[in-house]
């Protein structure tokens, strides 16, 4: 079965595992990125619609970051320190103490469970199975919470179930909100199996949820649904856990995106953009009351990685100390609202749907096949974007948070123009 | 229950959660590094013998490694690149395929399964489920392969078990090497339960095996039974996997701890100390026949951490393109086991036993309470040092290889001293 | 912990474990019993409204099933066979195959599971697992399939799921005809969640239904919603399993309680009143060619229980060659509806609701107590009866289904009187 | 894939399904049997040494039962009575007091756990992790235990384990007395994985062993290690069980086969005998103060199998109120011993080993192939006889322990001859 890769072929196809990806929709090789712009090495600009999945909501190498990292580096700044105390991790923690919490009236504890969002919820569902002595995870059609076996069972993509390779157990799937779409409310049913001792469905240690579906597809669940599935949580002594971390740190519009629906959950995962520069770190805030960790109960060698403490402490003093950005963000989100609703509106029969809320939104094509079309279309001209939803059907725009108006019109022209040429070529065949 | 902790405590006691540990053995506030010197604020240096648990192979902000990511970073080079192709990345695997694997005559193709160790091996056992249509794999006593739900089914600490609040299966526990002591040959009885198909152990999909393990006690297999190993796995149709996160990267004398012994596993796991520079990175090493993903079958946010691809290639081009640092490793090696060989002589009551290999070394005061005094006595003197093993008796010697012969004396002597004086308190005790 | 029971104490309460249950109800010693009536030491008669679970459909050692069990005791048949040949056998898999299949045009292979109901939907599962290579059962809200692990996990019991000490994996729960009682339409959500590849419920390997909840309260599945479950099955690559253990043999008005509704189920599990004369005997019946089963690869010591046979194939002689057993059925559950019709209508603060099908139906009193407290009050007057339903508050007839029209109307007398009795209490009470 | 099996064949090939496997060794229908004797249609007789797995050790049809039974039946005695009280169940129980526990000062409480040996185990296991709050079994290799879910876990044997069609968790498999053969001590080797927190295997809820391993291929485990296993038990917290349902009830030679160990277990299962006429029926014995089930935590419809109690009191009345019958046993036993010897000796070269214990003993042709070629010779010459172990490579003896001494010679006659005759084709084959 063993074959031998031409030494012709470049390095990413010849050393590459074939799990890859994203490389596949964007076969260039990137060299440089600022702002909401990256560079392939023949020197060809993109502005970027993807944003490293919301992992880069303050753009590519942000200067006042880069600034102070490279300042940290140059002192000689402790680099890895595993959960050992430095002054990196104490300026982080004082500014988000200070500028998150104390403001909303949080009073989290925050375990650095690891660099990865699937470290933040594989530290979630432990506590919350140590804390309840149950076993029992409620998660969502459609939810994504990572890969790794633990974050994977609560998960519900079938290509990323399918790559366990054992079975995913501990958790019971019920419908996020409006999954039905048959005017049924899954607040509701979700109420009425947990207070029937005999529906099968085991008493819960957490019900774990997110705001908007990132990778479900853009996928928004209402406030007061939100509400309700809080309370039920308290009601039946499960923990209520938000996974934010695709929908946080600005994303929505606000810090937390559960900010507007007022919500208090026992427990909050954050990744992606907490280091506000693309570096790998993730927190899981814990309620004071709930932190019943043992000492190195939950470790690993990465929890301590400081210089996404230096860029994190310095995208929280830059944006989040006052209420302009969120400000900003709200501009631009009634911006990408208008284009998003005119392209729907100029190809109605491509485009089925408007999804999202805030700097998350996106179009539903129905299709993957089209959605796939409609990626490469513009990519070739310029725009970099992807697709979620269970057959990739939405396109999705996650652009920087701090995009510059110029750029976000550049790139929705450029995506305007896509699903025209796209919505030509089908109404063309079926013609 | 809730508590509000005092404004005046320091903001670790009050915002972090108890989960943290190693804070507790070294409770100072670390705020420059370089080589193997750690300052705290106070401007005390501390001689660093724990080196991140291994990833620090090189040592702290190595002036090459350093040089590079700052120049890369002040280029506006991409940061965050998903599984995208990048310079950065494009660097490194030509690297690694020139100075690793074709020296070495290995195949690999290479997976970024996410930063961090955890990564690797639930990428590993996912594959090697997939690969073989089996679901169990077989993992070794005090075997420690992470704590995410995948793989802290593979590892032994009972303490880490605890935390998961689910069962943990799919995973068969075997005696290690010379697990018993009695004389009885772990492998022949590996081999035993797989060849009687009703001894109730399912026919694996893999083993996994680490060649000493760290966290384990620094135990270490001979290269026999090693080599007996793999010859099982293949006989049984099961992937040979060898975790080398904490003995690879030159910590045993060679690049992949398993030269010496002459295997040819089908999967390597890589972590810790790949970057060089402490920074979050991890790679599964597949045999090309074996990489059947299908694309972004396994996935995750920080795939593509470019800083660390950046500081991995410049340390593999700089350490490892001839015989050098292999041959200082040794030399090295050979001066910590005189001196832990002395130690053991002059403390006989107190030390009974060596453990360890090449770089990876310790002694065995076979009590935890004695390990912590040491290494509480040891910090006192200016040296970081931890302990490890079923009962954290192993105190050990995980030094950066690029410490200079001064620091690792002056180190020594701190150890030596620091054993002598709590040998000398329980003589005084026991008299 | 340990305490000596009083030797004054009768043998059960000294030496029979905590877990009987239903001898807590009817705290007398029964020493005989005959068609509808069973007698206790003292002499006194009660009409028997529980008939085993509906395990003696056919009354109290019935003297034609009696006589052919003594007959073939007397000429020295074989009592134990394991799964070998024996004219018992044989005569019972002829009767089976010319009155129960071939008129139904149902082409069923049998497998004699082991003797119980969980046995034969053990069978059922393993078989649809290894037909499918799938895991994922889909069984429904409050269904009962028994309290062996596999059986278990398909169990919505609380009570009984507790009892397992394991987490029970495999089985998703969704909700059965009309669970959520809103309009929605549960049929078309199980399609949903099996047509999107995200939902998070794995592809199943069978759903497994009972046209009516015996345990879960008399809960009745309309027939097209039981088509919709069988097409969705169909449609996923899902076996169809009926689970008819306690609504089969005639209890609802056919032999199969899936005639009426025209299902063609891929696997049908039989226990309880198959022997006839309340012997332990279960089937677990096949597709043809779903009979994929190795020699042996399930098995068990008690499946040849020849004793059960014979009373079987006498039973299936007796009533099931012609249409006559059918039509009294079916006028006796006509009294019987008419009788908890006037007990509803009379007692409307009491009674909420009728429940059930054919000759398994009952009264919904929404209380366990009250529940409860009729069954005590009917088992004074001399009527066994007992309760079902997630909080035991539906009280429950299931007669033989050959009582006399005279028992009958004397057990619906006692229930009557039972439940006035109740209400007037509660009554005035509330007065 | 379906197929219309023709007419022609008989109703076994035609409608049973083709999971039966003894059938297939002895192909004759059976029409009647009394003592060691089994008689099929055409009138020959067999001799039985194979005595329903065990489940026959009274013989087949013993008069004294048989009466017991039809005078109950004629006296219509109840037939089926859930758990509810009954005389049958009074007397049985009232003789298993009187005869079985007080003289050996044994004081269990008594669960009738279900009709199975499955049943039993199912039973014990739940029983054994409600009482720990711990979820890991430990069993043995070669083990035995039942084929549903929860049993079939702690079962050894691929073939069974390979139909589960899920993964088996929550049992750890450990190595039987003597099972390495390489002189280790499998008990030390347990004590040393339960002590060691990081062994990777979790604190266990029970230890489940049979003293002689019947499916598992007649081990025999030392009275002595069983002595350490149950103490292990004891240090570590964990319930000793012993699963006496082919080994107990006079199999070898005293009522529990643990008897001459002087073993106390905490729990004990029995099946097979147990009713003595080869009826379904099963014990859980449990000590006083683990009975903490909650009423009808675990329940089951054949519960009351009162039948089986009649000819169950029968049986201990008849045989065990004083020691004639284990002294019986102890005579059959020596005369197996030596037949077998001889056997031995005369064709050692085809016949490697004596296996078993009392009147549990077989010989070891090392070859399932030859193994069956002995049985199918035995067969043709009147004699029914089995294999067990992993390969089937153990011809193994269970005859009814009430088999008259000729019956028994002539049985051993026909062994004896049916292996000269394999050997000497197999001497002429290798010639």
């Amino acid at each position: 079965m063993a074959f031998e890769k031409s030494e012709k072929q470049n390095v990413f196809e010849r050393r590459e595992s074939d799990v890859r990806s994203y490389a596949r929709n964007f076969p260039v090789k990137f060299v440089s990125s600022s702002g909401a712009t990256v560079r392939d090495e023949s020197g060809k600009e993109y502005i970027d619609f993807l944003a490293g999945c919301s992992s880069l909501n303050y753009g590519h190498n942000h200067p006042v970051l880069k600034k102070a990292l490279i300042e940290y580096m140059e002192r000689d700044g402790v680099t890895h320190s595993l959960d050992m105390e430095t002054d990196a991790k104490e300026a982080f923690l004082l500014e988000f103490e200070q500028t998150i919490l104390k403001p909303r009236s949080l009073d989290y504890v925050v375990q650095f469970p690891g660099p990865t969002g699937a470290n933040a919820v594989e530290a979630a569902l432990k506590l919350a199975r140590k804390v309840t002595g149950r076993e029992n995870i409620i998660s969502f059609t459609n939810g994504f919470h990572g890969v790794t076996l633990g974050a994977l069972a609560a998960t519900g993509n079938g290509h990323h179930r399918g790559g366990a390779g054992v079975a995913l157990g501990g958790v019971t799937r019920m419908p996020y909100d409006n999954y039905f779409g048959d005017g049924s409310d899954s607040a509701a049913q979700l109420d009425r199996v947990l207070s029937d001792s005999s529906s099968g469905v085991d008493a819960p240690a957490a019900i774990i949820v997110e705001t908007v579906q990132g990778e479900g597809g853009l996928n928004v669940a209402s406030f007061s649904w939100l509400k309700k599935v809080q309370s039920i949580a308290r009601k039946h002594g499960a923990l209520f856990i938000v996974d934010d971390i695709q929908a946080g740190i600005g994303r929505t519009g606000t810090f937390f995106s559960f900010e507007p629906a007022e919500l208090n959950p026992d427990i909050v995962t954050l990744a992606k953009s907490i280091s506000g520069f693309g570096l790998p770190m993730a927190l899981t805030l814990i309620k004071r009351d709930l932190d019943i960790w043992k000492p190195g109960e939950h470790n690993g060698t990465f929890r301590g990685n400081c210089h996404a403490f230096i860029t994190a402490k310095a995208a929280l003093e830059t944006y989040w100390r006052d209420k302009k950005f969120e400000q900003e963000i709200s501009e631009k989100a009634a911006i990408l609202e208008n284009a998003l609703s005119n392209i729907k509106d100029e190809n109605s029969s491509l485009v089925v749907g408007l999804k999202g809320r805030g700097m998350m939104r996106g179009i539903d094509v129905k299709s993957g096949d089209i959605a796939a079309e409609i990626v490469t279309e513009a990519f070739e001209h310029g725009l970099i974007i992807e697709t979620s939803g269970t057959d990739d059907e939405i396109v999705k725009c996650l652009t920087p948070l701090t995009i510059s108006n110029d750029d976000l019109e550049k790139g929705l022209n450029i995506l305007t123009q896509a699903v025209r040429t796209v919505a030509k070529k089908h109404t063309q065949q079926a013609a």
